[in-house]
């Protein structure tokens, strides 16, 4: 085997189907986000108005944020320098586990060094630790919750998408002692839909299984203290196992499961990717503690935030451009051909210095292609003004469609 | 099913078999150390030196890493704001990458947000995109290489530790154009024992297998310009992939591949564990760079590094306190029993101050339980002093081994 050849080939077979991905390289400037600069391919660099990271607030860039770093970073240093266990655990770290489980009136709370990892590891342990544990994912999981479903190797069974009378049927084929465990998100994010979280938990709680909920596109914008959709609709203390990352509306990186006692300490005795690998550094800690601490004192910031989207929503509209149904502060814009959305998506960039990112197979279905915009309490209107213009100056010029297709709407 | 009690009852499982671990919870200070403060479970801060951290030269806590991430926080902000390719891209990220691959003399490089996620992501695309690849893993493999090689559901073989006669043996099973993958590691971080790299690496080539080396305990440590142990024994362009962490020698946290540049986009393009999770902060990302440029310039740091391992090793050999046979930096101390192990670190200290953590199994067979010291160019003689002295007593009140057992010996 020539494996070079190898691997040249399954390059080339991206690059046919349209699905290689080049990473714009940027740098966002602190002070005057949405602009940032992009180092393109010819060395030059351009000024960019960013409209779809995942920096919902714009907490990554707010100065308390960055000041409580500055302190963390002049008192302990640039990395925690061990694992959890072998002189890795900070007093941030401590401090940080104490604040998330508060702020999620849960008992405790344990940190992993992103959000993916805190999927799979804690439903790896979940699934592999529990004898005879069965797996209800719903459809659309993200792909560390699929990997932590397979990878712990339990039985599992697929539910549709938030559809919680077939969750209640498959939970039914199995007998109450059997041990279940239901996986679901709050906010989906390609989608921006929101799961009907209490009629999930009261079917599970039905059937004895446990919920582990996924609140990475949800924490920090929802509910009054803005610790997600659980709080906002009154159930988090029905839920089990809250997941949730700091690399999002936090604007750090990290992630963390919240719930009782025993079952975080179960978690950290037992899971792998939470044991054997170096601990976040205590800079990124303090960061996370000052940025939650803010957070929850801040709705006028979600009010905001909501705004921003509902406003965007509708001047999209009114330029008869077709936004899915979005309920959330997502807005996902249809095109519905990879070729068509990447054209888009450069054309904005490279006319108009307008940063959107399209979303092509893999991470939706064929035939959805979408331009997925993330408006933040940071983009003001004249910024909103600058992305309808070029938005409908891209869809005239490239006669992308004016409504939702049945496979998009579906 | 109770969940609760369930979980209580793991839980006393390890409490009972004396696995049950407990965090010191800490905070290094910049500047003095290895002191460091100790907040302890009665709420008083005791004043510590640390004897067992990763941060293996010190650069975690070196004034210009430092000065670069706060640079960088400065102008970029608190997190990275998106996935790799969903506005995650800065340009620091940009910038280590090269400086990476150009350090092991490689096309590429790719970061990961750790080493463990490095190891898992790497292992798991290429066992499980590569048809009919065979893993051949030595048997002391790190967990996150265990995990990936498992996880990629990929025929494997494990070969006796650092035996490449067993290696050669596994291999003649195949033939030629069986796609091979041969997974190792040059420093062993828990015997501080070192691989013959040149030999593995000729039984790869003769087989046509590539070969897949994990670096994490030697980058920065190894070799004239610090690039590990392959540098070192002039064979880094004969790996095929080579991998390590940021969160060690480097100081600060991550991990990354270096290989061919078709290699590096095959694993960029198809690894789940790098697409779907938010990248580093440019903050670490530029901490890092810093590190790096420093190290492949400060040959005296390496050399001041291992002058004090030989020399904490003869010490402790002087007072009759066996030392197991480490040829690297890493100055393993062979107790040979959990409880006794568990003793010697608690009254190391609550009696001296002193914080070595034990490392028991399930991280080290039974009857080689141990204390792992990891002394830093920043460990003065005073320190070793007080070091000595606090483990001769120890040694004398607890009545711990002299000589290393048979099982320890192995």
């Amino acid at each position: 085997m020539n494996y070079e050849d190898f691997f040249a080939a399954r390059l080339e077979d991206l690059h046919k189907g349209g699905n290689y991905r080049v990473f714009a390289d940027l740098e966002r400037v602190v002070g005057s986000f949405p602009k940032a600069k992009n180092y393109t391919a010819d060395g030059s660099v351009q000024d960019v108005a960013i409209w779809c990271n995942n920096d919902y607030l714009g907490m990554g860039m707010h100065p308390q944020v960055l000041e409580a770093m500055k302190v963390a970073l002049d008192s302990c240093g640039a990395g925690a320098g061990g694992t959890r266990n072998i002189s890795g655990t900070n007093h941030y770290h401590v401090l940080l586990e104490q604040e998330l489980a508060s702020w999620h009136n849960k008992d405790a709370a344990l940190l992993f060094t992103s959000g993916y990892v805190a999927n799979m590891t804690a439903l790896m342990t979940l699934g592999s630790k529990i004898p005879g544990l069965v797996m209800f994912s719903d459809e659309l999981n993200h792909n560390s919750m699929i990997e932590g479903v397979r990878h712990s190797r339990a039985p599992k069974e697929i539910w549709k998408h938030n559809d919680y009378n077939d969750l209640h049927r498959r939970l039914s084929q199995y007998d109450r002692d059997t041990p279940k465990l239901v996986v679901f998100e709050s906010v989906y994010s390609m989608d921006g839909d929101i799961a009907p979280l209490e009629k999930i938990i009261e079917v599970a709680e039905h059937h004895n299984a446990m919920t582990f909920l996924d609140e990475v596109h949800a924490v920090g914008m929802y509910g009054e203290y803005g610790s997600g959709v659980a709080e906002r609709d009154g159930v988090r203390e029905r839920v089990t196992i809250l997941q949730a990352t700091m690399g999002k509306a936090i604007g750090v990186i990290g992630g963390y499961v919240a719930a009782s006692h025993n079952l975080i300490d179960f978690i950290r005795s037992y899971g792998a990717g939470f044991i054997f690998t170096t601990s976040l550094p205590p800079t990124i800690a303090a960061g996370a503690l000052e940025s939650v601490r803010y957070l929850r004192e801040h709705n006028e910031l979600r009010i905001r935030h909501q705004e921003r989207a509902a406003t965007l929503k509708a001047r999209l509209q009114a330029l008869n451009i077709p936004v899915l149904p979005s309920v959330s502060h997502i807005v996902p814009v249809h095109v519905g051909n990879a070729a068509l959305c990447k054209q888009a998506s450069d054309d904005l960039l490279n006319r108009h210095g307008v940063y959107v990112q399209p979303i092509n197979y893999p991470t939706v279905p064929v035939g959805t292609e979408r331009l997925r915009i993330t408006p933040t309490p940071l983009h003001e209107d004249a910024d909103m003004d600058h992305l309808c213009a070029a938005m409908g100056e891209i869809w005239d010029r490239l006669n992308l469609p004016r409504s939702i297709t049945a496979a998009a709407a579906e």
